[in-house]
């Protein structure tokens, strides 16, 4: 039966390439798409699979029983784009200005749409159905897993996958991970608010530059001392401003940064304890410290289980050379919220060709992926759908 | 003699406020005056006194000869204007833009022509000279006054006496002190080159905004640990720009400050640990500091006994309520050029109207003075100009 | 047979505490073991074992060659004792004062004699040979494993097994993992040379209180933004030294810490980075630094299949509860020795007794440990030694 | 008369060297002096003066009423040593080991009894009465001067006048200054209360190393953003204490330092801001700081009228060579106490040999002086009570 299914994917991965090249020219943004969803829900439609949309607002999900009971499992693609003017000299370059597919969400929505089609095809064989999760707003926190969640879209769903199609890893290797797999990120702003003044006359200000540096300095030992040694965590201070000609003692100065985190209690300890940095460091000077601290997407943790299901899928497909146990990435994905709810697993699908001297990465104005990745991405969860199913039995 | 030269300038006090209030409609920018360099040469010429213009570029010189040998006096006065725009409700309001006498330059330069008119007219009793040394650029670092010297204004003078209008002190105040009076002012700039990435993989970074942060950290141990404690110094970092969203680490770091001091030694102290400070925190991380520290004016220090003749001159003019000591102010002049040359003092004449219930500080868009205080400088320049003379005999 | 080994050596548990108790009272420290060693050559003698002594100066090994063929499996127990005063009130404590026993290294030994003992009393159905390995000096750097070693302990050895009694895990508990599982531990010592004068006079000095501070701050830095987050690193400074009366400015600061890590990688990155730091912070003020990085033990990395061999063995022993996985230690061991050279494992054993109220952790004047602990790391080094030769055949 | 005083000084010089020889062969230190106030009570009662000792516990003083009616001039000398070994090589060494007089009380006390002397044999002539103030502990906070002046020792004083012995400055000179003269003196303690714990574990620990390095380095802003740049301000750690091996965590730091001002306002500032900076340092890690601040003695601030007449007494002592204007010093002084009562001056009279090639500055243990200076600062006292005994009538 997986050599059918493979087969079925090798002849269809034409069409694969076109639906991602037209998404690729028709990119949206986050909480904006439109097309992109009634693309998608008139793809199902047409093979007759059960549809939802507007599920959490903007996602679409279609179910395929098939003939056999068995157990639901469910893919995920996200389908939206970025703010990014697309610079790459190819034709099926973004038609929208500022606005491009620049981490490879259009070749996610094609791998699945593709991977239904032909799992459709095969009905009569499956032992269980599969639910398409296509997911509006993975690039925007809080992104759109969790009102889909929230709209039901795990109900009777026994286990998830998804992948992300990987430009810095060569197609034909597939990363997986139990366990911490991706990041919590989060993101803070420190508002120092000191008194201004004569740059000859401190002593009659609050220097908010040098608040705000005394606290950028100590916010490291957050990292270097209130963390365990044993756990990862980071915190990076990436904007200060505090505008001001030579001769004036700034009023006010404004910090941005990310934490990251793989557990909750790291990020709780990271959290509070630059609330509690900021407060000291400027009531040091009788300064006043205004702190946001949002939380995005908390960590992708990958299921035993599931995972084992797909790394032994990928060595299957034949063209996998190698499945990798990969270190976990500081980046984050709300795949995330998934797995909180049901057992599952996320994999990096290398999409890297092997000719490129440069690779641009996610999030460039020129990035690209090798498209055969998409067929290794569709083998790969379509494997691990039948072998789940197999399993199950 | 002298009342003979109060009750003339009493006279033409009315003559004052109209060249001061012209002045104050047609501002010129630093280093951009051909308009009132102009109206100042035709006044002299008008007078019959001997002018030089273009000096040192703009300036315009004058002298008169009393009818007696005796010492040669220089009295300064500067005439350039703000990059302000007049935000004043007056008749005599800004006509140009953008640009505005927020300073009391025109002052200066009206108090200095009736002066010299009323001086002149008093040629016969003059024991000496008097030059009018009129002043470009004292806004602008290099300023005019170095330039005027290397282009020989100084020659042949004894002393020279210079005030500036004093919005924050009440009209008919005089503050003097002998020695250190104005700071020198310098201004610096660093730029931090680190090494930029991605907020959650700082190992692969130098992360600007840490390292510029360290900087001004530890630039608070050059006033606290290596600047005599008995002597006055300042440093002070005005503007921290590192511009990044929040999940990157910066690359770069713009750092701008002051430095304040009275003596040279501090000067160079700060100046040597600026430098080394800078470039030992970036190479601590493997980055670099590219530090420019540009020096502005010197400090101005009075010398004693032209301080006393212009303090006991002061005592003498009638709308002169009282003559104060003053501690010395962390602003900077140029007029530090001419003490460097010669012996002088410069003084502050009160200018804030004793009716005003607000006043707006020097360089403010609606800054203006008391028009009185013209008259009280102009009486104790000259009252000083003919003790001087007096004591030389 | 296992059943067999584990019946002789419950029948010579009396043996193993009488022996440990023995050497308890008679602690000697590292480097200056001389009885200690004899009482062992003694006891292998009287087996009939091939016994070498002075192995890499104070060490012992023997040898037990199975009657069948098979590999050479080493077995190591440390036997040196620390500088601390007994304060327990047992009637094996310590005879000698200010030495003990707080670590458990006589356990170790006590366990291995006998372990030897009854598997030379089974030797006819030995498939290959046991080399025990006793070793001086582990507690104190550079440790008697790395001269060991270089006098040839582990030529023709196939793999090794140890363990450490743990007194902080349950009696019952075994404790293993496969990779990195203690940590490498290096010890730094930073002398600030600044210039000392009068508390009053902070520009005519270095002052190396404030030199150490920045210096102590600035290693913050290296953790949060040198080392890969994804790795574990510690540098702590312990001890900050300067002492003077409250009106002089320190001439000198001491600083001595230690850094931790588990990879060559990370262990560099440290070690580099404090000398750089040190060395910046210092210049920075003119100062200097003398930096001194000793590295102690590395990271101990147990290998996988024998890391399976002994948690397979565990779990067949009677009195263990669980095999649990651990997160690594970030203690040091110079076990890691060993394991840089052949394949093997090391593992912690459980100690603590389960009705003790209160345990006292390693090296504390009261440390003590469940001598029932000794019985299960005999069973459960024996085991792994017979399930290893079987493996092989 | 002043001829006279200073012909009788000439004549008695070797007796005050004798003095001074005696009493520095015998020092006694601060709050423990028995022998010197006796020996200096005989004096005075030899001489007929009228006595008190154990004046604010252990000081003596004495009067000398003239025979004509006039002020009351109080004349005052500190008589303690201190706990420093003597190591030079002359025949009047301390006979004490580990006591000296180490910064030339001894000489204060000689000068003032042979003044008394002489003084008294002129009593016909005086127009006024002279206190003399022998005054024990100076050198140790809180000083002697303040006991006796709550034990009235400044009854009915119109003025007093003061002088050290000062080996710097060379013998001949005089230095007045009125105005801030010598510094406010105070010591401060920090103890960090943090969390101890090993050094491989910082996430279970609050690190008082740390904390308390952060500190130091937090206390630089004091002076460099707090402090008026105008006034004079010092803040420096002298000592800083956490003991512990390389692989611990402190649990506790301590700090002790010397913070220095000339006038309330900057010594409130201080004394604040090391409160606040060591409160939030401390909170910001969770840990707790005991911070203990002890005013020492306070800024000696000299009046200008008797400053006047000792500068114009010193003049006319043939032995000085010049009677200069001096900044202020540093140190501090407990005759600052005396002169918060009454009006008075506080100088100091060179006391550095000419031919001396090493001068060894005050509190080391070869200090000596040039015993010369005693003749100068009894004739530059004596004089200043004739002429402010003038200038009265």
């Amino acid at each position: 039966m997986h050599t059918q299914l493979n087969e079925r994917l090798n002849e269809y991965y034409q069409k694969m390439v076109d639906i991602r090249r037209y998404l690729h020219q028709h990119p949206e943004l986050s909480f904006e798409e439109v097309h992109t969803p009634a693309y998608i829900r008139d793809f199902h439609e047409k093979l007759g699979l059960e549809v939802n949309e507007n599920v959490g607002s903007r996602g679409v999900t279609a179910i395929l029983h098939g003939s056999h009971p068995g157990p639901t499992i469910a893919l995920r693609a996200d389908f939206d784009a970025l703010p990014i003017h697309d610079e790459k000299e190819v034709s099926y370059r973004s038609t929208i200005d500022g606005k491009m597919h620049a981490c490879g969400h259009d070749g996610h929505t094609a791998t699945l749409l593709v991977l239904a089609e032909q799992l459709h095809a095969m009905k009569d064989e499956l032992h269980g159905s599969v639910k398409f999760i296509h997911q509006h707003a993975e690039e925007y926190a809080p992104g759109g897993a969790i009102e889909m969640i929230q709209d039901g879209c795990l109900e009777g769903v026994d286990a998830i996958f998804g992948t992300h199609l990987w430009a810095t890893a060569p197609t034909g290797i597939i990363q997986t991970k139990s366990g911490p797999f991706m990041a919590a990120s989060d993101r803070f702003e420190v508002t120092i608010q000191g008194q201004g003044g004569h740059g000859a006359m401190p002593h009659l200000t609050k220097d908010a530059v040098l608040i705000g540096s005394q606290l950028v300095v100590n916010l490291q030992s957050i990292i270097s001392r209130m963390v365990d040694p044993q756990k990862s965590g980071v915190v990076s201070v990436g904007n200060f401003t505090a505008e001001n000609t030579f001769n004036v003692i700034a009023d006010q100065a404004y910090l941005l940064g990310t934490a990251r985190s793989f557990d909750e209690e790291t990020r709780t300890t990271i959290e509070n304890a630059i609330q509690e940095t900021a407060e000291h460091t400027c009531r040091m000077s009788g300064a006043e410290a205004k702190v946001s601290y949002v939380r995005g997407y908390p960590a992708v943790v990958n299921h035993e289980k599931e995972t084992e299901t797909a790394a032994a899928a990928a060595a299957k497909v034949p063209e996998v050379h190698a499945v990798e146990a990969r270190e976990p990435v500081m980046g984050g994905e709300d795949f995330a919220h998934y797995l909180e709810n049901i057992p599952g697993t996320f994999f990096f699908t290398g999409a890297q060709h092997p000719d490129w001297e440069t690779t641009y990465p996610h999030h460039h104005p020129k990035f690209d992926i090798d498209e055969k990745a998409m067929l290794i991405a569709a083998k790969t969860l379509g494997q691990s759908v039948l072998d789940y199913m197999d399993d199950y039995r």
